[in-house]
């Protein structure tokens, strides 16, 4: 594709669109932290930076764009891992962490319609001071709303409550030809043709810049208890998490972790850890209305996991005590990345019933390739995060092994029926992994999709399913 | 579009594929019923029905047709309301409904794996026998789980649960080209490329044939309960409706039925229904794991509904009881059918806190339209299914009435930010409607979509967003 270069003319054009130098940079204005996002290793600067305000703002210079055959790219906070808001082309970058203003708590439709640009514990917070709930948790706290619907990210409560597309009632996008257009809305129910809204989330960035969202909010559960139980070792551990499943009670959320990974997080947090006998853990969290609700699923799994070999059943019902557990769960990506040189990540996501097997598989896999891997992730959803680590390597033995045990991971991953990505998306870095896990016709529908959205393949190029 | 007219070399390949002639109906031989759906007055009879029995057989008929450029129409049991399954271009049309086997229920992942033809009460007895939930509940128990699919059906437990495409984690799928591919899995979180998945939900038979399904369940809620609340008219029972969502507790269902339309329930069942005190009711149900988490809920409900108007709150929690209530709701179509000539429907969805100002608009609108029009429907979601009835009008009065009443009723629809519909589809007879509702560019994108499945459009043309 021949893109036109970014010239003095178009630049003028921006400003007298946007009318506010402080919220345009270029050439060397531009800040280091837009060339790249949070871990992907994808770097590449783009032409200028735009602070957009509101979605007018966005359309006028999309439709610029569109004209000129300019590339765009959109990013919120840039805490994505897998390259998607990175300018591979160049060309404009759309910030939309500005436009973070939440607009409307509708109460009699349990909607929040939001700005792409607020932050995940912005609207979490807000909605709980209201008494409601918004339920996708993931990780990274400080990711924009509109970056959470780009990858679909799902997040801890996902065993319970499902993934962001599920919260996602009505958008509104600006189209790569400028237009803004509005898919779903406050409505609970839609068969009005194909399902744009569906498809919006999760296509990161690449077929439209989402402008605004309706988000589907819950009623506040009045009661959570998080169960911390220790076991021997990560088999018995994992082992357990389909007995549980099995068991019909319905935890918010099953996580797994290792002493080596809990290790990390005291030294990033400087915090202790509140547990130290074991070698691994299932952490479990059970949301309801009623301690009487809750006691009883709690109370089955617990004696499951105690007849399942766990060493002990720690139950934590004070805020504090969850919140130093919660915290070291929530720290685990920024003390891994603190214990190594330089790292790059795997998201894979297999049957629940499967999460065993993928585990040990990443466990083991050192004694193949020379490499050290730090794994935990969501057990109840069967979405594992591993990340493999650079530590002393040199350049290209990271290269090679990093290529070698992503390869196998991947691998195992297609043989026991998952998938690439369960929530950090596909972006530039993860595309030749979707390319072999995917069927061609599949490929090749994606890309005719990405056409009829975006004939021009203006807006954010080279992601996904391009080449 | 030039398409291939069935001739005897093509009927001799589909011979040789299938290979029983009982599963082939051809010219004379194909029954009436082949011909139309359940309501949407579109008529046309395909050139051949094909009883498939697997994946393969549609798959080698389909890249048949492909490269012969012959029309293709899936169908499963016609109980569609839109014409979805009519072969407008006659060709061969797929009928999957001997295609009914429940496949694998696997406990581990909380799924059943099922075959496109299996009916909903089929799949609903089926799980439940094993203590499941398979929560999508529409009306008409006799659809196949396929059509439900593909209209993502809603059904009256959206209120709590949500739509069929929440419950739908992967498809096998047959393409316009044969090919036969998986969208999805067994997977429950999945940001790897386009939501494939997501897309074929809903799309009513137009991007590809649904070979086999993977649906999710629930573990099965232990208790149930439903009230029966009088109110004295029509509009006091739908305003209290934006109140009950507010209260923040969540029935499983909230259904308003009227007078009238129980009558010709009654009629038509030839049972009465347990309460005639009032003109208006609405319906709720509750359900959860015991009689007190649900005494809970329903206790505040039914409190402030009495608060609101309500003339009584009729507690149901004898199985008799709620099945001659829930009876009578399930039979309103074929009831409100029943007692007129002829009749079509609309299916509009507005958000809940609008549901009294369309009620309300429906309810008087023969004040403008000199037609009668019957209602009931999920007040709880938004979704009202109105029947617009012949009676004795000669052809031309219905004509031009029925248009006049559904313009009024689908422009009021607008109004309140809603859409055409919540659950039945696009089909044929919806296409103008959808066409007005959505935006132009929304429109050709659908259209670029469905080219990008099927660049030679064979697979049921003229439908959703083509001409």
């Amino acid at each position: 594709m021949d893109y036109k270069k970014l010239d003095e003319k178009d630049l003028e054009y921006i400003k007298q669109v946007i009318n506010d130098d402080e919220r345009i940079l270029s050439g060397e204005h531009i800040n280091e932290e837009y060339s790249h996002d949070e871990l992907s290793g994808t770097q590449s600067y783009p032409d200028v930076v735009v602070k957009a305000a509101n979605a007018q703002e966005i359309s006028k210079i999309m439709s610029y764009a569109y004209e000129h055959t300019i590339p765009v790219t959109p990013r919120g906070a840039g805490t994505g891992l897998v390259g998607s808001s990175v300018a591979m082309e160049h060309g404009i970058m759309i910030d939309t962490s500005l436009m973070n203003q939440i607009l409307e708590l509708d109460e009699e439709n349990l909607t929040v319609t939001v700005e792409p640009g607020v932050l995940l514990m912005e609207l979490s917070a807000f909605v709980e001071e209201h008494d409601f709930f918004y339920p996708p948790d993931p990780g990274e706290k400080s990711a924009t709303i509109g970056g959470n619907i780009s990858t679909n990210a799902g997040g801890m409560r996902a065993v319970k409550y499902g993934v962001t597309r599920d919260y996602v009632r009505g958008l509104e996008v600006v189209l790569p030809n400028g237009s803004i257009v509005e898919f779903g809305g406050k409505i609970v129910k839609n068969s009005s043709g194909y399902a744009m809204k569906d498809l919006m989330v999760g296509s990161e960035g690449t077929l439209g810049i989402i402008t605004k969202a309706v988000l589907k909010l819950l009623p506040l559960p009045k009661k959570a208890i998080s169960l911390l139980i220790p076991f021997k070792d990560l088999n018995s551990a994992i082992q357990t998490v389909p007995e549980i499943i099995k068991s019909k009670s319905i935890p918010t959320a099953i996580e797994f972790m290792q002493r080596e990974v809990i290790e990390d997080a005291e030294e990033y947090l400087g915090k202790k850890f509140p547990d130290h006998q074991a070698d691994a853990y299932l952490l479990l969290k059970f949301d309801g209305n009623s301690a009487e609700e809750i006691e009883a699923d709690y109370d089955k799994v617990a004696k499951l996991c105690l007849s399942q070999g766990a060493l002990d059943v720690l139950i934590s019902d004070t805020e504090e005590r969850d919140e130093s557990i919660w915290k070291a769960r929530g720290a685990f990506l920024e003390a891994i990345k603190g214990s190594t040189t330089y790292m790059d990540e795997v998201d894979v996501v297999v049957p629940r019933n499967k999460i065993s097997e993928m585990v040990e598989y990443m466990h083991n896999l050192h004694h193949e390739v020379d490499i050290r891997i730090k794994s935990f992730g969501h057990a109840g959803d069967g979405n594992l995060h591993a990340y493999i680590l650079k530590d002393d390597l040199t350049d290209e033995q990271w290269e090679e092994r990093m290529k070698m045990a992503m390869d196998k991971i991947y691998q195992k991953a297609a043989e026991l029926n998952g998938q690439v990505s369960g929530e950090h998306g596909i972006g530039y870095a993860k595309k030749p992994y979707l390319n072999e896990s995917l069927e061609e016709e599949t490929m090749n529908i994606m890309r005719g999709i990405k056409a009829a959205f975006d004939p021009k393949n203006i807006l954010n190029p080279h992601k996904v399913c391009q080449i």
